[in-house]
């Protein structure tokens, strides 16, 4: 484990979002640099960074030129291609680690690690051609969903079998790209557990938070969930082990359905996520500032959560709301700066807090 | 009265400092970019700056196209020369307005200012020649302190006499400067309000917090202070009446001294102020972002204290405390990114979350 990094010290962040933003804000609380690595005009994070690299995954020379102006790299998507990390790690380390990287970008691989940690995943199959889906919904049957191996997020590269008639379309929506099949779960909610483990091994999880999705996107999060305290603790200790497994370092999102025969891992992402945003308002250190703790070889932070929060995200049209939610007691907003408001996309959040607990 | 300002807008801050970096951050979280001012090189507000202006405060072009490149026009520090403000207040408007930066920027406007609003201040005297200093001292009297009119902060243009006897070497002392001559109070404490004002002229101030200070500069502020419930409506109203009289816009800090005979106004600062810094681990909506909201037109946030919380700067040296301090639970570490460490020099303060009271 090498020194943990001192003052104005400079932190690469792959992904200008409003993930990296958060990140940027919270590694300059704590008196770092940011330098955010995005091929796209004008991210969200580019306003709260100390410097940005505007370049595509593939360019060669500006990812090394990145990598050499860093301390220490991460990322705040899981999507990135394998080239460019592996042209930055032969430069500069990078956290959470390629292993937990590789295992994430993947349904299929991701799916197999969980069960062989001993942990429930919904029924699946691995779908490369027309015959694997029809053979697979035999076992697995239907209403089950399709869904591309790699780059899907926010519902996007799924598509739904109602029945094994759905089959044809639903392989055709794959376009060719490497799919799974996974078995419709009946589950009574979804909770996640956002957790994080330091450079020395330490893990802490903050308390896990209860999901509401509409339209394949989150809408709420709410602290605490309904779970009782064998339930939170089995939350706890599930995701402790994925990170001991993985060598993780930094903080990771783990999604859960609760079903009466105990948690169902649905999926696992390898950075600060949306379902953690309450953190910020209900904690005296939130999930970003935890993440660049872990990656900057800190101690983590205090993580206990000392609210009651409800956080909603404000998508496209939502935003027309803002100037009401400005004016609201207990409230407090985080918008980031997009300037082109569009259907489906995350503008902003707010977090409701309620009376401490 | 404009419009407030919409996701994306630019909001100008002058000066870099620390300050500004808060600032910035905040203003990113209500989705603004902020574009720093600044005549020193690698200021800590431009790591989280969107833009950043390297030029002299009487660099015209500079100021002019900084104007141009705003929507609102701030400050961090209330010493910006004057020609500045006007170059920039005919492109572009200015808030807080500069009859509060006149009032606030010059001790002596600034005592008769408070004492024609009724305000009790210490007994002072203008003192522009030796001889004006030996009238003053035969009614102000010593233990006293000699103080710039202008261009003060953290005790620096301050001289003690301790008797008649240092008058001369105190006068040296202000080398040409014209100043006052201010009596001793004598306080049981001193606490600070910070209070803020919006463009539609609604007033919000947060729970004054008690003042320590060591050589000259804050050590400490807590919160709760320890007054009464009349001693704080009577602090809350004072700094209303200052912020209404000044037709006041953004955050004001108010120094007070406790005595058996009420307040004394130390002074007033038309900025965020270093005693309100616990309001980031105390409350929704912490000073900085209360500040953007007012400069904005925005209304103001819940400022309301969920906590009782210590704030305590970490000056110099103190920096080899951050990785203890980061091990400690209950504690919210803040740096300002500042490389180089000198005596005296504030490199970052944290605060300590007591029970939510």
């Amino acid at each position: 484990m090498t020194d943990p990094l001192k003052t104005g010290a400079t932190i690469g962040i792959l992904g200008g979002g409003q993930l990296g933003r958060m990140l940027s804000v919270a590694a300059a609380r704590l008196g770092f640099r940011t330098h955010i690595f995005e091929p796209g005009a004008n991210p969200p994070a580019a306003d709260v960074a100390h410097s940005i690299t505007t370049a595509s995954y593939d360019n060669v020379e500006a990812l090394a030129a990145f990598a050499k102006a860093c301390d220490v790299v991460t990322f705040e998507f899981e999507n990135i291609p394998t080239d460019a990390l592996d042209m930055i790690e032969g430069i500069m380390p990078i956290h959470p680690n390629r292993e937990a990287l590789r295992t994430s970008q993947d349904r299929l691989i991701e799916k197999n690690f969980l069960q062989g940690l001993g942990l429930k995943v919904a029924p699946f199959a691995d779908i490369a051609s027309a015959d694997d889906l029809d053979a697979a919904l035999k076992t697995i049957g239907a209403p089950s969903i399709l869904k591309t191996r790699r780059f899907g997020y926010d519902g996007k590269g799924q598509s739904r079998l109602r029945s094994a008639d759905d089959a044809a379309s639903a392989f055709a929506d794959m376009a060719g790209s490497p799919a799974i099949l996974e078995g419709f779960v009946e589950f009574t909610a979804e909770v996640s557990v956002i957790g994080a483990r330091s450079a020395a091994g330490d893990v802490a999880c903050y308390d896990p938070g209860e999901n509401v999705h509409r339209d394949g996107i989150l809408h709420t999060t709410t602290v605490p969930a309904h779970l009782s305290a064998s339930q939170r603790m089995d939350a706890v200790l599930l995701t402790a082990n994925i990170l001991n497994s993985l060598n993780y370092v930094g903080v990771i999102g783990v999604e859960l359905f609760v079903t009466p025969q105990g948690f169902i891992v649905n999926e696992i992402a390898p950075r600060v996520h949306n379902s953690g945003h309450w953190t910020q308002n209900g904690c005296n250190v939130d999930q970003f500032e935890q993440h660049i703790r872990a990656v900057a070889g800190w101690p983590l932070g205090d993580g206990s959560r000392y609210a009651d929060v409800v956080m909603e995200n404000l998508i496209g049209e939502d935003m027309d709301r803002v100037p009401e939610l400005a004016k609201q007691r207990d409230t407090a907003l985080h918008l980031y700066g997009k300037s082109e408001v569009k259907p489906g996309r995350k503008m902003g959040h707010f977090n409701t807090i309620r009376k401490p607990s």
